[in-house]
């Protein structure tokens, strides 16, 4: 099965999604600057979302090009944290227009926590069909960042009840982690390409 | 004429369709987690339609691999398909904000007989084209899931007017049947590979 | 420059105008299915949209399948049509609201109209583009079905602020005029193909 | 790392953004067309930014032909440009619903101000992955248009606060600017070709 609709429709999903956000920001009914004040909040909970869809986004195009066939199971892992993904919009809206309230920050972190753990079934999925001796396979390596995500997550969960703006922070953090982009990848892919090279093979 | 557009239109549409459903989720006004409850039932539509268009593309991705040409019946057969898919979030909405009442989850039966009915009157157009000794017409073969499911769906509409919760069973029912995945086409691309390979064709 | 890009865009274009329609069509308060009877102008004015989206889509589909360059004129053109096309939403949900009122049934007319001029110019600087003896030429011949599209748009117009069931009678009948697919095209492709196949190359 | 998929992704959120526009302009509840006269500033700054969105859909187009590597930083600054570009609904519709009042008004300048440099950076980053000797090196040159066009909305910010229709003047030379289409990138890609010819090469 090709790869190109699985990316197709990913790639088109996550358009919408990151798109649709935005629709969600009422426009104040007043005409001054000054009525954007109670929007910033609505506003930073957009930001955030953004980043860490545009990450997802990053990751998966990483992920699935050293990917190079798609079993069943590789596309339901796909449609599975899509699943989480698409409610990324009702949860930052609740986020932001609750002003960054226990509950829905708590639920924040908890949607973050399954679409982090879809993402890891989706690369196992992918790693099971590649095999261990895959460019994906050393290029993933111990994986710290995953983990670390994961557990950033679940430690905001219960902290959101105590106090949401440590959970925001610890989200912000997250979204800085994945900011630097990530180059195991693109490594693994120029040094398997300089192995060929050095051999004489084109 | 390619079938690159068909299926780049296709996805385009069932990816907005899949994602403008939770554009429907109205944000609870109070900010604790127990407002919540109120949109279980909201949710639970929302994940049942999320299943049935999964199944859709995915089914559809399959079904258009093994398809080499495309002609005009099968692009309105496709468009025909793509309208009662497009009806799904309105339904599902209703749906779910009636708390699966009689009328809507009737209703949600007809769209799914329709979908199905249009679903199969594509692959029967594609069928034609194809031909007796194509690839498709080994790997349907019987097709036995779908003639289950579109009386699954016939079943549940007089079914709703009585016991709605039933009629609600059998479409998650209806997604249980699909949710393995459709391996008839795989095997039979399998097998028609490895015939290729044994007859030392390339 | 590639008119792989100005493909992927209109699909794109198309598929949100064709699905967000359905956005507008707002559940019923009720959970009983008398409550729908109100939507039935909406749903048939929903209906006809998808129906002159499909038939943009598809002839779209066809006149850019013999297209061979893209000049600036070109990708104008084609965001020029995709201008008016992204109005059809608009301008559907107040003829179903108001139940085809004289006011906005014209205002549908004069929607197609600006849409199948714009359709006409597109397709002009293709023609201007390819030369009087492209395939493309042979296959657009005296084009008598956009004409009479465009004599019915304006014969509907004036007849709205009269009779608006008229104006949605010929609104149908400019559908059925196009459901028949536009075989010039495919035929002149495989008449190309037959004349090169009797020459001998391949 | 592929084009393909920035460019999809790119083209998928664009198409999106320019359509959900007219999402926001919300029908009349009267029927006669003289209901449409409050929403002509409505639909003025809808045309305003479908061209703006356009001429940024065409420019990217013309940007990524000549790109040949996707490094990090362009992946990043791209999806920079896309977040900018993704608050245009929101601005679009307050600056009509509001009437271009001073402050919306100057909002929108701001806006089309981060989007611009937002583009630059975006050719910033392919010029510093392509090099000094590249296609799009020539290509670009002086690029006064962009200059031209930061200070045109550099102006019109602080005119907005004193005469919000003098800064909707600028916005509309702005885009006059650019309605003339970019040929820079058409010509030189032109030119290499012929030097590329009269070498003898094919």
């Amino acid at each position: 099965m090709g790869k190109g609709r699985l990316e197709a429709f990913s790639d088109g999903v996550l358009a919408i999604i990151i798109t649709i956000m935005v629709l969600e920001m009422k426009t104040p009914r007043a005409a001054e600057l000054s009525a954007l004040r109670p929007l910033a909040l609505v506003f930073l909970s957009y930001v955030l979302s953004f980043l860490y869809l545009a990450i997802y986004w990053s990751n998966h195009h990483h992920l699935l090009y050293v990917t190079h066939r798609i079993s069943g199971a590789i596309m339901w892992a796909n449609l599975h944290l899509l699943f989480w993904l698409s409610l990324v919009p009702f949860v930052t809206r609740w986020m932001g227009e609750s002003r960054f309230a226990r509950g829905p920050t708590m639920l924040y972190g908890v949607l973050l926590l399954l679409a982090g753990t879809a993402y890891w079934l989706l690369q196992h999925a992918i790693l099971l069909e590649e095999g261990a001796g895959s460019t994906l396979a050393a290029a993933v390596g111990s994986d710290w960042k995953s983990r670390v995500s994961l557990l950033i997550y679940a430690m905001a969960i219960p902290l959101a009840l105590l106090r949401p703006w440590i959970a925001g922070a610890l989200y912000g953090f997250g979204v800085l982690l994945w900011l630097v982009p990530d180059r195991r990848i693109e490594r693994q892919v120029a040094r398997a390409g300089q192995k060929v090279g050095t051999a004489g093979e084109r």
